[in-house]
């Protein structure tokens, strides 16, 4: 029988390049934190080229011919043996619809940009990147003419991030939830009044460490395993799993306000414990990862905002705080909770409330499907950028850096698949929370005790331990015993909000 | 014409190795300075895949038939390429010696030994080491099985190291320094008495950061470039080249004595200068490093000892050092340069002073080649590292801790060809730092005024520069003019701690 070698094969093929993906994701987190300036331009070649030995292990004929025999005997599989077979043919079927060269092109392309990027956003001048924008585009288009079967040119690019998303189904979706969320705006600043852009959580004095220990703290307290992670900083905070006992968090320090150290930590640690709780049994596979974009946000969003910014995570958190920043004395439970919540119309996605939040994506992911379909120039971007936020939210750049220069994201990759992921994000944390608040109960009142355990192992029985096993839209359903719904999320954003409008809702 | 096509795809093979090899160099530094807990597992198998591929790489038989082709057309060549094609031939000869299983079972051992080590160290206990050391033994002996023309079982493990180095050059060469230094050392003694165990730079309070900063701002007057490398703690300070522009140190903190982060600092930006100082043109090759154990040693112990214990180096560095710790006021240049001179029998080789190093490294030597030999059995090493100690040094350890579990060498690789390349530093940086005083004049008076450039420049052009275009011998040799001799080391220790000596020595 020749089943069990092949499977064997298959799991050695797929640990050699679990181990090629650790040494990438390591010279990744490094290039972000502590690589010296000088050694910049050789880390780029260095990940192309683990990046080619990946893409080569990926569409070697060998292991596609190990797969083929492993389908026809996949009823004498196991269920987990099943799962992976599954993914890592998909894996391998999108590999193999692009040549190497392609990846080459885009890589250098994406690292020529990004480098310019920096230097673009120093003069906040976005004639220096319109021409590598272009390209970037005309890139973009290629790799969809590699799908030909593709609805949209962004679907493939969607369906990478987030497997079985299309342009068809985000549409209708972004539109319900622009629809809701512009009169939502409107109805939280006339309850509330508009914030200014002064800081939720002030600090006099610049006190980094800290900072990043007392948000770390909470971070672990949450259920972030620091034995199995770690902290560092970087300008722009993210997450990664390098293996398995060694998933990384990075977090950015305002030295005026507390509130950057500390969410960017809440957020990061979501990915973090999302990628922590994966089932062993997946380690060393293509299984270990989460599934995509969208359920990855919704962890980080789920933990910063549905947890980090209720009422009995303060009631839990402002002690802890005080204790290490004795000038934020004078918040009380009511006022801390309030001050992090705040609600205002502002031009920075990343500075943006929950609430405004999702307005900056659906203009972004708009206005990438305009480009890519022929219908906007890049040239006439910064224009169209500036008439959807005044319409949206009613503020206008006063220059690129605040305007379309703000994102990494076209400048260092694709134009397309990039956006969508944090929105469904935020619809989805609302979802998973509803669902376990359903199965544990008054969730805030544990919060309020500093007991974080039980939604955490609900999260990672639900969600985390899948891994790959499942995909995204399967894993919702089992999960919330839904399909994908913005209703968990306008409820929950409405009754916070604008309880007013919330009530009007409900007695309607 | 071929030659053109062979040396292109020699250097593509050559890069892309170097890529893996900058990937295995990050997870090296990682693991030794800021990999978490639960991450250890994994680690150890990232990096045995790694270097796998590179073995795989360098025993691929199509790299080893353009080598051939290119050999045949070796006079069309430049120098440059000739060197390469040496240095090349030399490395692929040597790996396809062994069957990559072997590298396989020895990286594996090695991680055990090493884990274990660990443990036995927490009780001192050399009972759980033995078994596990007696297997190293053996896979040493294994590994030089593989050379069958080699005079001595050590002699392949040596030849990796130092080039063109053997037991039958070295044996010589230690017994006759070890016989100048046992009087040497008495002399000192009685000449300036014998030093305690006291902090040579005694601090009160723990104060890393500025420990860490001050030594780091000494090593960048030496001329360790900042902007290509960086400095993190570790347990066992090491350097490291990454790539082209990124050459990391690690540094250890005493918190009571300065001289540790100090010294340490210097010792592995000596290392690192000489990595940074290759010359551009090696990148991405195999001549892009240090060329032996032995030259890269002399210059570490140049930067720290001929500079860094200089008297005038302390001219220089004092004022610096007590601008951040002015409990270290009471010293003055004399005061300071005793402090940081002073000699002592001890137990720990990494805590001896510059007389009395040699003795440790030679008795690590002599017993290894015993072992190897099947002269002296694992179970008896403990006992015959008393006798030698007792003998050399006049004194004893009290536990394995001081004794033989001291070092990570036997318990993380192979037993021989590990030590000879401290002494081997110690001899070259006196022959190298002499070199260079007569062709610059007088270095003291130029670090007084904190001027390290032309002995940097003189050492850059005559040793880094050629990374391992030469092999060592033939290196030193055109740098210094003469082979290899004790002379200058033993006539640099005799008038820096035995002047009434050097002067009966000179007068008779």
């Amino acid at each position: 029988m020749a089943a069990p070698s092949d499977l064997d094969s298959l799991r050695e093929r797929l640990r050699e390049m679990d181990d090629l993906q650790a040494a990438a994701s390591l010279l990744h987190w490094d290039q972000n934190t502590y690589l010296p300036r000088r050694g910049a331009a050789s880390r780029g070649r260095h990940l192309a080229t683990l990046e080619r030995l990946l893409h080569e292990r990926r569409v070697d004929p060998e292991l596609r011919r190990t797969l083929e025999r492993l389908e026809r005997r996949s009823p004498e599989l196991g269920e987990l043996e099943r799962d992976l077979l599954r993914v890592v043919s998909r894996d391998v079927e999108r590999a193999a619809r692009y040549p190497a060269s392609f990846m080459v092109t885009i890589t250098e392309h994406a690292a020529a940009s990004f480098e310019a990027w920096g230097r673009a956003r120093e003069e906040a001048d976005f004639a220096l990147m319109a021409p590598l924008l272009e390209r970037t585009v005309e890139l973009s288009r290629q790799y969809a003419s590699f799908f030909p079967e593709a609805d949209h040119l962004a679907d493939p690019l969607i369906d990478d991030a987030d497997e079985g998303m299309s342009v068809a189904a985000l549409r209708p979706l972004f539109a319900h939830l622009r629809a809701a969320l512009l009169p939502l705006v409107e109805a939280a600043i006339a309850e509330r009044g508009e914030a200014g852009s002064q800081p939720a959580l002030p600090l006099a004095s610049v006190q980094e460490a800290a900072q990043m220990r007392v948000a770390l703290r909470l971070a672990s307290a949450l259920g972030y395993d620091l034995d199995g992670g770690r902290q560092d900083l970087a300008l722009h905070p993210f997450a990664i799993r390098i293996a398995q006992g060694d998933v990384r968090i990075t977090t950015r320090v305002d030295p005026t306000d507390l509130a950057e150290a500390l969410f960017s930590t809440l957020h990061e640690a979501g990915h973090a414990m999302y990628e922590q709780g994966l089932s062993a049994e997946l380690n060393g596979t293509s299984l270990a990862s989460g599934v995509s974009a969208g359920i990855h946000e919704s962890q980080s969003r789920l933990w910063e905002n549905l947890v980090g910014r209720s009422r009995g995570f303060w009631r839990y958190a402002l002690p802890i705080v005080q204790r290490t920043f004795p000038e934020l004395g004078h918040l009380d439970e009511e006022a801390a909770h309030r001050s992090v919540n705040q609600v205002r119309r502002s031009l920075v996605r990343t500075e943006a409330d929950e609430l405004t939040y999702n307005l900056h994506v659906i203009i972004r992911f708009d206005l990438e499907l305009e480009l890519l379909e022929g219908r906007l120039a890049v040239t006439d971007l910064p224009e169209a950028w500036r008439e959807r936020y005044q319409r949206d939210l009613g503020v206008a750049p006063q220059d690129h850096l605040e305007g379309v220069l703000q994102d990494v994201h076209w400048f260092s990759g694709f134009v397309g698949g990039a956006f969508q992921g944090y929105t469904l994000g935020n619809v989805l944390s609302a979802q998973f929370f509803e669902a376990a608040r359903s199965a544990i109960g008054d969730l805030d009142e544990q919060f309020a005790a500093g007991t974080f355990a039980p939604l955490h192992a609900w999260l990672r029985e639900h969600v985390y331990a899948y891994g790959r096993r499942l995909p995204p839209a399967e894993l919702v359903e089992r999960a919330t015993g839904r399909a994908l719904s913005v209703e968990p999320y306008l409820s929950y954003l409405r009754d916070k909000y604008a309880p007013n409008l919330a009530r009007e809702a409900a007695s309607k």
